[in-house]
């Protein structure tokens, strides 16, 4: 479902300062939003500030569309999305930013979604709040919840882009995994050389062997890792054979 | 479990950009998060730029602590995590941040909790990865995964609030709502001013009263809404009277 971002508007409302329409178009790029518009912005997208903070994003700013009026901005769009921190009296459905960015990959099926943010100073007003079908509000702390725009936008295209692509990250690179045999015959190996040590009393087995299995139980042993901890027995073992034979001397 | 953010270290590593670590504090503070340590900063949280991005979180930085090494801040963490965009080799458990915040807040129980960021250019070393428990990503697009700084911590933040708190925002202030009988003799009503109409034929009646109830129904109707409806209702109600006395005379 990741082409749905492609289906959605982020539509900024009267930005007043130019560094937070490049900020926040880093931070739609990031999570791979690309559809900017702007709705009657102080500056243009041009503005060199908006480009210096888009860094490696600039290329939302030049795609980027200025319009007129909020209408014009949600003109076509099959779901209408205002982000709002504070409660406000009449919006249709609120909901949190995570539910709402379900609901906005969802509809994306049927058409574009704008999702828009106020302006920086008092958010979207009540008159354009009700415009939009769904209030979303980020959880915050209710003694300070001021997010900066860009913030909002980060938070938000996040959560698009986990509604579209899932929550996992990169999984550590796995190398092959050792086989039961590999595992079980370390777990011989660690027995026998933990009695030569005498930290091992097979007639007093307590619960040390369950505890180590566990241990290397949530470890998913590799079959690389195997090699490496029988080496390191080995290594002991022949330490313990020779103060065997010193002993025996 | 929201006391458990204040088990939360966030722990910047040799911060370049000292508006960086006033945003990162701004964006932890609308989250509840309260505790910064930083590791070898090139300013100090005390730089003017520090304090203007901090906004109205500059206490955070009036009680951030600046340490040496890694190692110092890290001290005594029940759990470490640090955030990583590019995949790594030698890490232990790579999570999605979702799932690293709820792993968080779970370890909060136990103690304190670090979350660590890399400088702005490159993030942690592999070194610094190493020392953490868990690497954790944020899911990004693959062209472009360069979160500003503050905008990592920004989306980390959140999910430990929601991992503490949940993740719906406010409620819609919800008025008293219609009861069954209410509503009801809203749908008589409607029928009886449709028909009156000749919009709808009691002979004829096709899908149109249950569309109309999927409709009102999907609105959760609200006591006073009923009121209005009826209102309007009885007001075509007279029109259609008089209509009607015009058409005998």
């Amino acid at each position: 479902m990741i082409d749905r971002l492609q289906r959605i508007r982020v539509v900024l409302v009267r930005t007043t300062h130019p560094g937070n329409i490049g900020a926040a178009a880093r931070a739609m790029y990031t999570m791979g939003l690309t559809r900017l518009t702007l709705v009657a912005p102080k500056y243009p997208p041009s503005h060199p500030e908006a480009v210096a903070l888009a860094a490696g994003a600039s290329r939302i700013l030049e795609t980027a569309t200025s319009v007129a009026t909020l209408d014009d901005a949600l003109a076509g769009a099959a779901l209408t999305i205002g982000l709002s921190a504070r409660r406000r009296q009449f919006v249709g459905r609120a909901l949190g930013v995570r539910e709402a960015a379900a609901a906005a990959i969802a509809h994306a099926q049927h058409g574009d979604v704008a999702v828009v943010f106020g302006t920086e100073m008092s958010g979207l007003t009540n008159d354009e709040l009700a415009r939009c079908a769904i209030a979303a509000t980020i959880p915050a702390n209710p003694d300070y919840a001021s997010l900066n725009l860009a913030a909002a936008v980060q938070v938000a295209a996040y959560e698009l882009r986990v509604a579209a692509t899932g929550a996992s990250g990169w999984s550590a690179r796995r190398h092959p995994p050792a086989t039961y045999d590999e595992i079980e015959g370390l777990y011989r190996h660690g027995q026998t050389t933990l009695t030569g040590l005498a930290f091992f009393n097979p007639a007093m087995p307590r619960r040390l062997l369950p505890r180590l299995r566990r241990l290397f139980g949530r470890a998913m042993l590799e079959h690389e890792e195997v090699n490496i901890l029988r080496g390191i027995l080995a290594r002991i073992d022949a330490l313990i054979a020779a103060s065997e034979r010193q002993r025996k001397r």
